[in-house]
């Protein structure tokens, strides 16, 4: 009875907050109720007082709008949410945001709403937990993701389960509001594949629980599933919008209940039709439930106390200064020593670690008989690789992962989510320009720069050699609160005498002093580099001194730097060149007074000189429309 | 032993192909060719001498970068590709680019490259051909894919395969050539789930071939799936890089094999040892093999000929010039009308369809049971409906496709084939802007205009009323080599007087003209204009009056212009103030005299007003900031 009585007063929360917001879904909030409820009050090992306890079960709510009922239920579990913070529901500054947001809402693991991004974190969550075991004895939790039909219509959430049943990911129970409405109407209009067959062809248990109201049934399975060898799907079959007058219906899935169902609705729940009650008495036993079952578990002290600051900046890596080498051949050194010195430090890439130089074969390999390791193998899922990263960094982890800048495309969902949750997770493109010739514009990035640094909170670098690379790391390194990008090359580069460790750190430096006064500047980045070197040597040899050139791995941790340091480095007024073979989307941060000799159109497959040539990116071509520029603006 | 000459010679050419490159594919050339010669030589309805012919059959190497092996097979049966053209493979201006490219070679039908696309792209051709044959009698044409183990990890695939098998695409075939091998290593590291048992789960048939060298058993199994009542997968175990001395290790997915190895390899075929050899005389038998096949079938008049030119500019919608309306309901009315009046316009949305206002109910939906309808019902896959709508458009059609723009992150790899492909496909993208609210940072875009309008060969429309929404229709009717991303809002809007319907087929013009001399213009876009066309009139009450508004719907239709009537509409060293509720990323196409009054940071969960407050984006700090800027620039 108490069951049937909390669940119906999450439910008649959950509805409530709809309400007074004017917008939200109710139709998981009726639907998934006794799903999260049997799995808080039976299951959960969290501490509703220490919502952030290290060796806490994982919750993670893929279906991300099902937010009400997320919060109502932690308002019932004990957590630290008042009836207040529901009433603020979808309003500024509240802690209960439209969808669920990590960091900011006690007892919320991971933000969510893009639909199967969350089951693809659950399991960088799970993988994340068998990873840290190996490091602390204590580590002991299990990850529970509640999903809908929709998130696993998505692709993602085929690879990410691929993965999982790879890596026999037994500490993960994913739990299947099987309701059968999306939000244009019914499933059978689209979905109508056989899920639990698709889950077990990917090595998984499934179970099926019939009855989604039925505690008991549900609260079964779940024991069942912790028993498992195997992640574990369990289906529940629910009606959407359960109990509504418009249960069974789409119309159901994301507007506000009228007034006249919310009224039969709360009474056929026996809930007091008066807005936003609630049992307190009720909230005391559920909470008690909880905080009993983990007497004896529960430990304040968190020994993942990993330092997230290092200094790279003194370390001699003994670089040949005269060995012309691609940065993907650097970074191989850079990452090896990472993961060999920095115990949270691992990665993968997408089936392309010989390629993107990322594998380090040095160390091992994590698989399902051992996760004591350090390459991760994600096959040919770019877009779960990204998302089980941010898993794996919500797990205290510092992540990498990597595959061709062409195929970032893949990622970019889940790249926008590291940066919304400000998660450090190290995204590693190699194949960085037109550069890689033969394989011709499908595996060429031409508007991937722009894309990346356009995202909020992201700091992408593209380092001109090994030195400016080292510099780069440092900064990746000590940026715990955003993502970084790192583009390399598969083209040698030299290393040069004018480029610095630290200076590079800044984002942006002076490579070339003005000889007298100063007309212009170029700014280069990465292998272009190599173009302002030249053209420099080139304009010296022609007696002309009045210009300066400007290196730039990362326009954003340069725009991080204070206004007088942006100003003696790019004085205001000053003409500026930009030579990139990326689009010229985004330069405008830097300064209006610029031209932009920039790749904007796809490539050819052709010899890199054959491409550089057809598309006037030759060095010849860029150095005459150089001269073309200074000489028009004399 | 014919069949083993010609695959012989098919390998020796490829393997050559790739050795004169110096760079290429071989473990797939060597793994493969039996497949693909047994799917040419005895089922592929095609016409070597005309490749072009509506009603062939069609193949997709969704494996791209097995390219050598598709171009030299194309050779040995007798398409128009010369011993010369083999010799140029991956160089510039040549018809044998590194990855297959539509138009380009005769017999490529789709351009592949980046894994998983292909089969979604085959997805959308067979389904092309379910609905072309319900509106031209004789069409009958099947669809034969060749798939890797990477392109089936993606998560693409499994989305394309999930919405063929509940449209039961019948027509459709997917070889897999299952070598076990991938880019990294052996598959078993990152894929060991159960192919097929995934495939059934998703409503396909599935067979097993064991030999991949026995032409009998593949011959076979394509019989049987030409006689399926479901979309068929075929797993045909392979070996990478048969008979290389590398064969079964990924040390031969992608290098050029060793002289030794060439000479042994080539001996072992029985084929001479000379570079590009070839017998023609069996050229000639399998062009001719061909050629008997379609004696009867093949018929060179073309019945698709669709008129892809539509003037929609006279047409009187009769709009409510005083209702305000969101334009993607204004939108609503357009795609209705299209439906009705293009015969083969045609669509759907990933289950967004009731709010981006896609879905027409007064028209039929596509199901398995009734392929003559106009909606579309892709489900949460929105990845796949982007490529599923380019094999759409590589049939002929002229399909939308939608969602909501913070989810066009989920369609950028399908986007960017569109775009390289020159397909003419129309992405229509709701909730514009961070004016969504209450859904929070997650449902709201913010650098997602500028990831579209940086793509090559794209053009984005961010229409301020029904009037300019109508212009832009036009010109994305009219748009037959690009295509064109519509982005609409669910805010209301009012529709203008000074809107034009074919003004703004220009992409940008003067919506409000300066009444003496002109000190600055203001740009706005979509939602913005109301802003702008406020500011005008505060100014104007303010006995302010050298200023110029311009509504610039689609910045890449307007840099299509003439010169003379670009710097008509923004003259040279004219200040200007853009104000779009988006990453400021871009708008330095336009001048460099600008000022970005945008959003580049992410939004927050609150109703509109919050959020516009909280982001100072609300009109009265936007105003205040262009008062700012006119005062500081006086």
């Amino acid at each position: 009875m108490n069951d049937y009585n909390v669940i119906s007063n999450i439910k008649s929360l959950g509805i409530d907050m709809i309400k007074n917001a004017g917008s939200g879904h109710p139709g998981i909030v009726l639907s998934a109720a006794p799903i999260i409820y049997t799995l808080y009050n039976y299951h959960m090992n969290v501490n509703p007082i220490d919502s952030n306890w290290y060796n806490r079960d994982r919750f993670v709510l893929s279906a991300g709008h099902g937010s009400a009922l997320f919060y109502s239920t932690l308002f019932m579990a004990g957590f630290n949410i008042t009836i207040n913070d529901l009433k603020k529901f979808r309003h500024i500054d509240s802690i209960t945001p439209g969808h669920p947001e990590v960091d900011v809402t006690p007892g919320v693991d991971c933000t969510t709403g893009p639909l199967g991004q969350g089951i693809a974190n659950s399991v960088g969550l799970a993988l994340g937990e068998k990873i840290l075991k190996e490091k602390y004895n204590d580590i002991d939790y299990r990850v529970y993701c509640l999903v809908g039909d929709g998130d696993l219509m998505e692709g993602i959430s085929y690879e990410a389960a691929s993965i999982a049943g790879n890596l026999k990911l037994n500490n993960l129970i994913v739990l299947y509001d099987s309701n059968d409405v999306c939000l244009d109407g019914n499933v059978s209009k689209t979905f109508t594949e056989n899920v639990r067959g698709r889950f077990e062809s990917l090595g998984w248990n499934t179970i099926l629980v019939n009855d989604g109201n039925n505690v008991d049934e549900i609260n079964s399975a779940i024991k069942y599933a912790k028993a498992s060898d195997k992640p574990v799907l369990i289906q529940v079959k629910t009606k959407i919008g359960d109990g509504s007058l418009l249960e069974g219906t789409n119309k159901v899935h994301g507007s506000v209940l009228s007034d006249e169902d919310t009224i039969q609705l709360k009474n056929k729940l026996g809930v007091p039709n008066e807005l936003f009650y609630y049992n307190n008495e009720l909230r005391e036993l559920m909470k008690n439930n909880i905080l009993n079952r983990i007497k004896g578990k529960y430990n304040s002290n968190n020994p993942l106390l990993i330092n997230n600051n290092y200094n790279l900046l003194n370390i001699d890596f003994n670089f040949d200064m005269d060995k012309r080498e691609a940065t993907r051949d650097s970074n191989h050194k850079f990452i090896e020593y990472l993961c060999n010195n920095i115990p949270n430090f691992i990665g993968g890439s997408a089936d392309t670690g010989s390629t993107t130089k990322t594998l380090v074969s040095s160390l091992n390999d994590i698989n399902s008989n051992n996760y004591n390791g350090n390459n991760i193998w994600y096959g040919v899922r770019e877009h779960s690789m990204g998302a089980i990263s941010n898993g794996l960094a919500l797990s205290n982890l510092r992540p990498y992962c990597s595959t061709f800048l062409s195929f970032s495309d893949y990622l970019k969902p889940a790249m926008r989510l590291s940066a919304l949750m400000k998660l450090p997770v190290t995204y590693i493109f190699s194949h960085d320009s037109i550069n890689v010739g033969q394989d011709g514009p499908t595996h060429q990035p031409v508007e991937q720069l722009a894309m990346i640094r356009s995202i909020p909170n992201m700091k992408l670098f593209r380092p001109a050699d090994i030195k400016e690379l080292q510099g780069c790391w440092h900064v990746i390194l000590n940026s715990n609160n955003n993502p970084s990008t790192l583009v390399l090359s598969r083209t040698e580069v030299s290393v040069y005498d004018n480029t610095s460790i630290v200076e590079s750190t800044k984002g942006g430096y002076i490579f070339l002093k003005e000889k007298e006064s100063l007309d212009f500047i170029i700014i280069a980045t990465g292998t272009e580099l190599e173009y302002a070197n030249k053209i420099g040597k080139e304009l010296l040899n022609n007696d002309y001194y009045n210009f300066r050139i400007v290196s730039m791995p990362s326009i954003e941790q340069f725009l991080l730097q204070t206004e007088e340091y942006r100003k003696n480095v790019l004085p205001n007024n000053t003409k500026i060149i930009v030579i990139e073979a990326g689009s010229m989307f985004g330069w405008n941060r830097i300064s209006n007074n610029i031209e932009c000799i920039t790749i904007d159109n796809f490539g050819y497959s052709g010899t890199k000189d054959e491409v550089l040539d057809k598309m006037d990116y030759s060095y010849e071509k860029v150095r005459n429309k150089i001269f073309e520029i200074i000489n028009s603006n004399k």
